[in-house]
């Protein structure tokens, strides 16, 4: 059987899960909520980065994205900072919906499985 | 190729299915939908637990888990539950976000992936 | 490390990507927005059979599936045209929530993760 090794563990969840080759992230979200689309979403792409490389991997080895947005009017500012993180050539399958998050100041959340 | 075994097959959906080491279990709504959300995210979690045992696995070896709630002033009322539910030191990759769900009296709906 | 491979790659997303003996693919939506909820689903599920044979696959080794309706009110008309497709005594572990889609008109999107 596959090794399990957990980043960054919390008593709710852990931040990253690693089993055999595939990385399981958290939904991030931002750290600062009172930021606009923009800005929660740098945050959270730069959360992101971080837990991969704590993982051993990177955005290179992308495999499945799932991005939820409080309000659907942020897709076009949340995707021309995805669009200039994302690493060419190599996206990730994506699926983005609408959704409450868990408070209402968060504007955007995502969550990925990568490769290791 | 790692071999697929599928667990309580229905006709729209299987309950399991683990490929090679990892099992990946149906969202889970509650057996009684009046119920209030304290009530339904236990018996979401006892399904669970039974459908990972059914697989050859258990709690222990969450990977990553979706949620989602009717109505987001309930999270305090399921994460309760939830905490109390997962294992200490093996907690999964998470995410909740607002939905309604396939009727109007769930609650709660629970998602997770597992390696066995 | 399993290798990856990548289909239908795009600046934003892959329309499917390949690891190991994994296929994920991205969300699909209707070609037709202004389709109803039948011709989506159908329009759907077409396109998850072509690039479930891109990857080298088919709906017979569906692992997971997330399925997003824009109106749950749509439940019914989208599970008449899903269970006749989906493969008997190979259905996936499945997930059927509310979610307001990229644009207005969509009406259902659909994730698969599937075993190659």
């Amino acid at each position: 059987m596959a090794s399990i090794q957990r980043i960054e563990v919390g008593a709710r969840m852990s931040k990253a899960v690693i089993h055999g080759d595939t990385v399981y992230l958290a939904g991030i979200v931002a750290d600062d909520p009172k930021a606009d689309v923009t800005t929660q979403t740098k945050q959270v792409l730069a959360e992101i980065d971080r837990l991969l490389a704590a993982a051993g991997t990177d955005k290179t080895k992308l495999l499945r994205t799932n991005i939820w947005l409080a309000d659907m009017k942020d897709f076009g500012a949340m995707n021309a900072v995805w669009d200039s993180w994302v690493s060419a050539g190599n996206t990730p399958a994506r699926a983005t919906v609408e959704a409450s998050l868990a408070t209402p100041d968060y504007k955007v959340e995502i969550m990925v499985v990568a490769a290791k």
